[in-house]
């Protein structure tokens, strides 16, 4: 029987590529006065189920899914947690 | 002495708020063929450095931002981790 899972993924730039998103939002903060602010880089936070005979097979599915489509493995990095679902809790 | 402080922030959508992007996402992993896969959602993860006198006051300034630049309080919810940087790590 298939097990439920939910997955959150981190996609990072790699850290040579350059984020202007994360260097504007360091000057925003700067002028709002924390100056002591610095290295921000902006990634993104995916949240999803998925189902899987087992967590290794879940694993693989969400590594394949990051590589075809989530990340972009040129320009970004990705790592994922996986956290298995309460039977109780799989109808929401 | 200002201890130096690494952020980790995740910005996510309020349940209640639509997320056209992630519907997008689902729709193409279903489309690459991982029909199990539902409830994506996207949001964005950020990275910064910061120093200040201790915890307590690196949190609160870590909610300033979020609240005034970093998440809509409105439709996004916030939340992060803070980790001390250890001082040999500080000048990178």
């Amino acid at each position: 029987m298939a097990i439920q899972f939910k997955a959150r993924i981190y996609v990072t730039l790699r850290p040579s590529v350059l984020d202007p998103a994360g260097v504007a939002v360091q000057s925003g903060l700067h002028q709002l006065g924390y100056d002591s602010v610095e290295g921000v880089r902006i990634g993104k936070y995916i949240e999803l189920q998925l189902s899987a005979e087992n967590q290794t097979a879940a694993e693989a599915q969400l590594d394949q899914m990051c590589d075809r489509l989530l990340a972009n493995p040129v320009i970004e990095n990705y790592c994922f947690e996986l956290d298995e679902v309460p039977a109780l809790a799989v109808d929401r």
